[in-house]
């Protein structure tokens, strides 16, 4: 049988968020509400969720998708989150997450890097048992 | 109070391994052995770990640490695993989680990137209230 493979398994956005307001990035329950909301308007599909509250200010948490994650780490004192964005899903739905973040997270600046996970030329030439 | 800020909040490692043996990747429960040593060996905080089996084969997990997080999803009918170990914590000990990833999986070759996280000079510019 034979078997398509994509171009690319999966895209990766890699966001460094600055100039954040302190009290949106404080408490987890706060973020988990923004996090839980992105991957249900981007029609992402929630294996599991992790968060954890800093003392006394600061989240990280981590949402485990069927088609990767997604995962925050927030410094308030520095108004400051990092944002990982990872899905095997299509790059519209990966787009879409990520400008919600924006919308809800309201940076003043940001850093973003886009890759492409898994190359089908590498995977083609790297693979261990001939299938397609 | 001054604060001291260093000039990277974190360092992310994220690598594509490919050509790695099917069935070393294929299970959650030998994943989950592998990633819960190298937190141990690296001296990294585990704050809490999620990880599933998808079927037949293949998994994906993440362990949310302090200082960040160690991710891993795979497709083993690629011989491929998708690795991101992103953490605040010495620059050293995110390379030793990194070397023992690589000694548990041994791909055939290896993406990797390294990405530096959160700049100082960017944080000190969009600090909303200046405080160091």
């Amino acid at each position: 049988m034979e078997r398509h493979l994509k171009q690319i398994l999966g895209q990766h956005i890699i966001a460094d968020f600055y100039g954040v307001i302190e009290d949106k990035i404080s408490y987890v329950e706060d973020l988990k509400n923004i996090f839980e909301k992105i991957v249900k308007e981007a029609n992402l599909r929630k294996v599991s969720s992790s968060y954890h509250q800093f003392n006394p200010k600061g989240a990280t948490g981590i949402i485990l998708l069927e088609e990767s994650h997604i995962s925050f780490h927030t410094q308030p004192e520095y108004n400051y989150i990092a944002l990982d964005i990872y899905t095997c899903s299509s790059e519209e739905a990966t787009e879409k997450a990520f400008d919600l973040a924006l919308q809800f997270l309201k940076p003043q600046s940001q850093d973003i890097k886009k890759l492409y996970r898994g190359e089908s030329q590498k995977i083609s030439k790297y693979l261990i048992n001939e299938k397609f």
